[in-house]
């Protein structure tokens, strides 16, 4: 296995020595170390501590590990394997509760057990070796498609900037803000990087700009304030970006700070991305000013990671995880189905704005 | 001594034991220390490992530490005290070679020995204290009427951003862009402030958090990305921060991340003001483009206090100390002569824009 990433994949099913094979994010970006977790409670710990992160990526985890929770299974009558399934899919979903991937990947792989009743028990190992590396599959031809469809907006030699880690690190290949980086890449477009660090947890500084250099790519790091200045300088030519949610207008909430490079971006006359898979559309949510926005601790601001105090103690911190970024910031939406301006209403048949 | 610096001041000079008093700011936010500074290589230590800084508490500091040198100088000749004054200012003048205001306050320091020929040494050492008390008044006084002009663009309890540390504790007293906040703060304005923490070396977290909060003002620490939120939200009335230079067209230079939070507060439609001494304007500067932006090492990023690497090993960083925020984003210039908001040319005998 190469430490390539552009040449790997974030996660991949061993079949031979039966083992979900990951790069270990917490060890990023001093140390590229790959584990192969065999047992339940490995995986259910690898999902706990953020060594896979990404709701992608907790999704394509997820289904490979309960698959592998299906071959330790010891019986050959339906009920008892369906009940000792059941429980494994309990156990590993408890790993991080609010991720909506990690159930509904499970959901799925229990919808094939449901379904199987009759068949044997190895013909149901096998249908759902196949339904887990189908959600991988997935997963990797959606952001592929979300590349293609940027590669449209783009040109050999541009500078474009990206903000958090919206990268094939939260995915199994490709990511969604980064397809087209690595897209391009593949292609010799020569693109100038520019990655946000993205405070307080740095996603941009520690996996960000860690996946596009280890792929080779000419990656810039920057402090979240310096964005203004890059663009002034004339350095970028479009931003990219990922997001959490979109809701029913094309208002997106993604990580804190994506707003801010909005108005940058529209304010120096830049387009401005977000790529999602049309999964990410909510139609129950009108706007973004009805999406809920999680207060995250203020020890990630105040503290160092943890070993060093950088503020007053008992000062107020406001720390909101994500913000929302309005839709007439917004130059496109790009989703595995194209590209889309117009956010008057989202159709749930066809997975477009019309 | 109390550990109010609302009552207190950032230095001050120790008449009966012959000291410069500090506040310790490199263990800020930590542990308020006061050093009592008595030979010219604590003086030289302290302004060389930033104990005290800020250019005009710098310049105070010096003007202060010169004048005890002067009281050890051990001869009642002219000539001799004129050749070991001189001799001690260039050794205090070493310590910072760049920062501006150091050599101008001992400059100012000399002149009054080289007009004072023919008095004698107790007289000259007399002189020599009123003009470094006056020129740490001066900076107080400076200050105080910044304070006095921002204070009839606010109003009682609105929400303040600003961003690095424009404080008291980079002056002698009141700071620039936080003059308004202690001057109002002592008429019961109940102002919320909101403090960027500023990357990369969080002067925002460390200073401004701290003096405010040690002044009990209502004070929230944010991450620099999340300025949009806060306005987002309708918690910011009026930004103010300080600057490191004003050019001929009021275009300014200040901390990284300035031009950015003008965008955002252009944005959402809320006043932008700068606050600095006219000592800051530069006429030899025409717009903000001639001015030279000083690029920092890529550690102060990529190092968590040099602790801890947070990026890749190698990658590329842009670290650039200041940004330029173009005029058509300021909504006025405020300094001890008023505030300016037509900065079409500034005129150097009336010390404002016409």
């Amino acid at each position: 296995m190469t430490t390539n990433i552009l040449d790997m994949e974030t996660l991949a099913l061993d079949e031979e020595e039966h083992a979900l094979v990951i790069i270990d994010q917490t060890k990023l970006p001093n140390k590229a170390e790959y584990l192969r977790l065999k047992t339940q409670g490995e995986i259910w710990t690898a999902i706990r501590e953020l060594q896979v992160r990404g709701a992608p990526a907790i999704g394509d985890a997820a289904a490979i590990g309960i698959y592998l929770a299906a071959l330790e299974i010891d019986t050959d009558d339906y009920g008892e394997f369906a009940r000792q399934f059941h429980e494994a899919a309990d156990y590993l979903n408890s790993s991080r509760p609010t991720a909506v991937n990690l159930s509904w990947a499970l959901n799925r792989m229990e919808k094939i057990v449901q379904e199987a009743k009759g068949k044997s028990v190895p013909e149901i190992r096998t249908l759902l070796r196949d339904e887990a590396l189908r959600i991988k599959q997935e997963d990797i031809d959606i952001c592929k498609k979300i590349g293609e469809h940027a590669l449209t907006l783009v040109k050999p030699g541009m500078g474009l900037l990206t903000h958090c880690n919206a990268g094939q690190l939260a995915t199994a290949k490709y990511g969604t803000a980064t397809a087209v980086m690595y897209l391009g890449h593949q292609k010799g477009y020569n693109f100038k990087i520019y990655a946000d660090e993205t405070r307080p947890l740095l996603q941009g500084a520690r996996l960000t700009a860690y996946e596009l250099s280890a792929a080779g790519m000419d990656v810039t790091l920057i402090c979240d304030n310096m964005a203004s200045t890059v663009m002034k300088n004339g350095w970028i030519h479009a931003v990219f970006v990922g997001c959490d949610r979109v809701a029913a207008n094309g208002d997106v909430a993604n990580k804190i700070g994506t707003s801010g490079v909005a108005i940058l971006a529209k304010h120096y006359d830049i387009p401005f991305y977000v790529c999602a898979p049309s999964s990410t559309i909510d139609l129950s949510t009108p706007t973004g000013a009805d999406i809920h926005i999680e207060q995250r601790a203020p020890e990630e601001v105040t503290d160092m990671w943890y070993k060093e105090r950088m503020a007053p103690e008992g000062i107020n911190v406001y720390n909101p995880a994500f913000d929302v970024t309005d839709h007439e910031l917004i130059t496109a939406i790009v989703t595995e189905n194209g590209v889309f301006n117009n956010f008057t209403v989202f159709s749930a048949e066809t997975k477009t704005f019309i």
